[in-house]
């Protein structure tokens, strides 16, 4: 089996050997300020962890799949919405996304919010909304104003 | 299929609805001050994410088994050993213990070592070290500093 390396070193948030992908912005506007880095995807484990970070004011992508999410606040705060669920985030706060559930999480706080997030190493591609799926989620006005700005909420 | 809350609140590093499972002191002295909790355990995912706490002076097992172990540090610092390395460890530095590979934590520097531990739902039992295993590692003057009493290290 190929071995990388038992011990990889951390400095604000970015680690020894890996790659920090940033999200392109893109006309939809379906995520800003995100990156992402892969922290352990070993082909020995059935699951990956991965590190996500939101800079201040940016939102990762309003998305559902059928597999689920495991995510562990690492870095600063923020709010999410899991469904139909606002909830406010601070470090260290677990989020347990399940099957087909909207899911975003936004740096609403001023500051980076970073989470670890864990997956099946097999899973399906995400679902973005529709038209439709966003206006039925706007109905509810704390969700509106969550998907608007953060704000609000 | 049965559905857990989607979010948990953290606080000094103990979660809501998480129980804290302290890990006995024994008279072979395999571990001290140690406390496990378990962060993940989802069915849908085929790994779990525990969070291990290792007070100040305590150390986790000295052990090996065939998975592996996914290892970020949350809290503090201190040393690791893992096959014939001793490693001293910062918050967020990232372990990776491949199989059937000695490892013990130790919480080394006066303050509390903890972590979160990815691994396969499905899994072996650990096996222990036997007197000879021990006799060969402690020939590393570093590994048997770290042995002894993480001092020296």
């Amino acid at each position: 089996m190929s071995q990388g390396p038992i011990h990889r070193e951390a400095k604000d948030y970015r680690w020894q050997g890996v790659e920090v992908l940033p999200y392109k912005e893109d006309d939809r506007a379906l995520f800003k300020s995100v990156t992402r880095q892969v922290l352990f995807s070993d082909p020995s484990q059935q699951s990956e962890l991965r590190y996500f970070e939101v800079a201040p004011g940016g939102f990762s992508t309003l998305e559902r799949h059928e597999h689920t999410h495991n995510v562990l606040i690492l870095r600063g705060s923020g709010h999410c919405l899991v469904g139909s669920e606002v909830r406010r985030l601070a470090t260290n706060d677990l989020i347990s996304v399940p099957p087909l559930t909207w899911h975003q999480f936004r740096a609403t706080a001023g500051e980076p919010l970073g989470f670890l997030c864990m997956v099946n190493m097999t899973r399906d591609r995400p679902q973005l909304p529709t038209a439709e799926d966003v206006e039925t989620l706007q109905k509810d006005a704390e969700i509106a104003a969550f998907l608007r700005d953060g704000s609000g909420v």
